[in-house]
């Protein structure tokens, strides 16, 4: 059973492990730095499909059902799925995992939504709740970007401080003493909202929430930085990136030299012109589904946190001139 | 801690209980045959707010506070809120929560949202991950039709099968031994898909849901319709209604004495123009939040199914010639 350690903090008790994981991505992530890392990368981006949103939903089927097969686990065996994306009303993870015939949880955190997944999946298996779990996300640059700013077709400008939303997605089989990832502790996060207002600049609007829950998470365990051999954020990109450590900073908290983000280390930014870096559910699902993990399970890292974000407006709430309110879930993951 | 009962159904074992809740709604709804069971109902739609999104996150905001302020909790005894709603990314929980600072971990089930999310917090309560917990939806009639359907200004003409969405919401406050309502077993749902593509015939998309998930439901118990008082759909409506008792019929269970919809009990289908019944995540949260809750209190009902279906498509889905999944999740409730 969970136990509350601080007031926002659960203890894992039951040798929760992220048994074995799948992160695939599009033609330039795997151009990028982790290309090699990924379990797969498509050279078309639309998977042969007739549509973004059916191609965003295949990237989904295709990790879970590599998921499945690798560890030789029928859908049956499966108690919960908990998935969830960008696209309107999350048609991505409910299209795309409609065949698969478990039962569904769909959460909604936005990008931060590999984190939620992970977390609530976790709670359910160290409760005895489910013995196996799934957790999965998805996003596509084509169709993000049709429903949150323009046709692709138009061929707009962007703002420096703009992101590139990451084609891919990540999935993980989670359950009890499946491997040697464990999942040590988890905090949800609460919604918080500096009032940014640019929604070309995510990632300034998301570091409050990654601060936030990154503080709950120290003070709850009575631990700093410099016990984990990485910090490891979604899809802050580089102006988010610098914005989270400042503010961690005002709280005498350096997490500089522990500091990394998905969204910096999947593109190469001087080449490959994503301005801020890569944002999306799929970046920090396809990064820590395939590289994350296979670094903890060589045992090149031993000890860390993850803490995704999202940020949680819609173009309407934008054109209504609302601000962002963003959210931050963490994981703390070790090597048993 | 929660223990499974045959394959797709948990017993919810430590006293988890509906402690209180409430339903609120707006002017059409209040007209209705249940408008003086609701907590509260306005007048004005638009709750003085300058667009329907943000009144529909109005709608949320208020029931939580006035649960909150009703049993004299504070948000920060809350140790989760679960809340969803049908707007593009959630924005009606997000901005009306976002003020609250509870932890929170947004649901999407559409409009099975209310069911989902009091499953997932029987769950977390039950099995100690949290003590105080809160589930939330919502739906606004204005900001559905605009979204999904035309702008309401255009008038458009509205086909039989139609159904008119729930200006309202419910909140539940969901903790341990908190009053004479309990949640006895939770059965979370598959994404079912029988290819109906029809978007102004939702009930007859969502109806294999509900019989699927009412079927697993009584086979894992073993038990039959006539053990209990009330089955109660969350918004199948007339349409969806007769087909849900036609697919369970096949296989020998007769619900016809038990069936009831929220979608047809909000409205009075002669007088007040709403063509199949009522629909949307403010039905079954609305409804279940006041009525059947004051039924239930009394000792009027004792032993209950709750089971909202959600539809899983979106337009965009739907322009892309695909057809529509659906999705539903039940709590078994009693009188202690």
């Amino acid at each position: 059973m969970a136990q509350r350690i601080g007031k926002y903090t659960l203890l894992i008790n039951n040798h929760v492990t992220v048994h074995s994981s799948v992160g695939i991505a599009g033609k330039k992530e795997g151009e990028g730095p982790l290309g090699s890392e990924f379990d797969m990368t498509f050279q078309d981006d639309k998977l042969g499909q007739s549509s973004w949103e059916k191609a965003e939903s295949t990237f989904q089927a295709t990790a879970v059902d590599m998921l499945l097969k690798r560890n030789a686990v029928s859908p049956a065996e499966i108690d919960f799925i908990f998935a969830g994306d960008l696209l309107n009303q999350c048609i991505s993870s409910t299209f795309g995992l409609r065949d698969f015939d478990i039962p569904f949880l769909g959460q909604y955190g936005a990008c931060s939504t590999m984190a939620q997944t992970m977390l609530v999946a976790a709670l359910f298996v160290d409760s005895g709740i489910a013995d196996k779990t799934i957790a999965v996300t998805s996003s596509h640059f084509c169709s993000a970007e049709r429903q949150f700013r323009l046709p692709i077709e138009y061929g707009g400008q962007r703002t420096p401080t703009a992101q590139w939303t990451v084609t891919g997605a990540g999935a993980a089989l989670i359950d009890r003493d499946g491997s040697s990832v464990q999942i040590n502790h988890v905090t949800a996060g609460k919604i918080r909202d500096l009032k940014i207002k640019d929604a070309n600049n995510m990632g300034a609007a998301m570091a409050p929430a990654a601060a936030d829950t990154i503080y709950n998470f120290l003070s709850d365990t009575g631990t700093c930085p410099s016990d984990y051999d990485m910090i490891l954020t979604g899809d802050l990109g580089l102006v988010g990136s610098e914005l989270l450590k400042e503010l961690l900073m005002k709280e005498n908290i350096d997490i500089s030299a522990q500091h990394q983000d998905c969204g910096l280390m999947i593109f190469d930014r001087k080449k490959q012109d994503v301005h801020a870096g890569g944002s999306g559910c799929g970046c920090s699902g396809s990064v820590f589904c395939s590289h994350i993990m296979k670094r903890l399970q060589s045992g090149d890292l031993h000890n860390i946190l993850f803490a995704a974000t999202g940020a949680l407006m819609s173009p309407t709430s934008s054109q209504q001139g609302e601000s962002i309110p963003s959210i931050s879930h963490l994981i703390h993951l070790s090597r048993a």
